[in-house]
């Protein structure tokens, strides 16, 4: 198909299209002839996982790239594309190693995590994410312990199992690692907004407003 | 305390005090004389919630200063106050009322939250926020029901009942109001990086990584 064709396939404009190709987030179609290029299927498919990560991930656009590349990449496995996706997804935190609030913190994370079993890179920015979440809760006067964090992983770990084993591991590797990232980021995202929307039932009915 | 000791006990530098205090999101101390001012306790702790929205929240300063707003607010009640900081949380969607992937994608989330019985405010930008997701996953060939949806809505739920529960109800109204806007904030954030550190280690295991 020709570049209108694909967008009017993926929904996305042409403008955005040619920002994509020349970003290298989309591969280049098939040259044809001088001014014409022929898209395919797999196309229309790479810019639905582009939007799911721009719209729904909110990544900015050198993330993006980041995990396209590794997408990309067939000499990464499964597990080594997900993590460059975490890592693309997990905001910078200022780790404060010299604070003895923190390295507490950072220990208790880590025993967490050893507790569970949990199979996770000593240098995974995610811990030092919630190690900073539970030295906040603590300076604010919410007590944090390894026991009140439990809910929080069992949860997680029951969600995970199972968006895990949906990933189709026996097609393709580019449809098994597409459904990797973004049962990442869109299943991420889709938890947090449920929480949200509890959070407010739970409040309206707590403290009983008469309108929700 | 002069600035200088509400920096110390803070752990806020005096010219970031200074910045808030310009903004809006710190009260002013009492002036004492022309060029000294005294703070408070309440100032230390209203420096610590500003730091965890910051921080840990990660919201931009005009959405702080929304949240502090209706936080000061004593015509507000709690959920009043809970629906700001939700608001204020909430990234902004762009809702297509006129596609008819979009409508079907919100139907169905309002039927959830139906089914759920859940008391959610017809205009809350969640409802979008939610339908997004669901269209998003359905374009990528992830199948998406109420039922795919309600383990995640269950988890959510039984949090945050507990999270609710927790809050200081029969002290000051500020005390329960921090509680519930930093609970709101940083226990999703406790969430949402529980659910990568999951996800991170049940790929590790499912892929079978010798080094996780």
């Amino acid at each position: 198909m020709r570049v209108s064709q694909l967008s009017a396939a993926s929904g996305v404009p042409v403008p955005t299209i040619k920002y994509y190709l020349r970003e290298g987030l989309l591969p280049a179609g098939e040259q044809t002839s001088a001014t014409r290029a022929e898209y395919g299927e797999g196309h229309v498919r790479r810019l639905r996982l582009i939007r799911a990560l721009l719209e729904v991930g909110r990544l900015p656009i050198a993330s993006i790239r980041k995990v396209i590349t590794a997408v990309d990449d067939e000499s990464l496995g499964l597990h080594q594309v997900l993590g460059t996706a975490h890592y693309a997804i997990a905001p910078s935190i200022e780790s404060h190693p010299d604070h003895e609030d923190w390295r507490r913190a950072r220990a208790e994370t880590d025993r967490l995590i050893a507790d569970l079993g949990w199979r996770i890179h000593p240098n995974a920015p995610t811990r030092d994410e919630l190690a900073q979440a539970v030295l906040t809760l603590g300076q604010l006067g919410v007590p944090v312990t390894r026991e009140s964090l439990r809910p929080y992983a069992e949860a997680a770990t029951d969600l995970v199992e199972h968006e895990i084993g949906a990933i189709p591991v026996d097609g393709s590797r580019e449809a098994a690692v597409e459904a990797l990232v973004v049962g990442t980021v869109v299943h991420g995202r889709v938890l947090d907004v449920m929480r949200r929307l509890a959070h407010e039932s739970a409040s309206a009915r707590f403290f009983d407003v008469s309108e929700g």
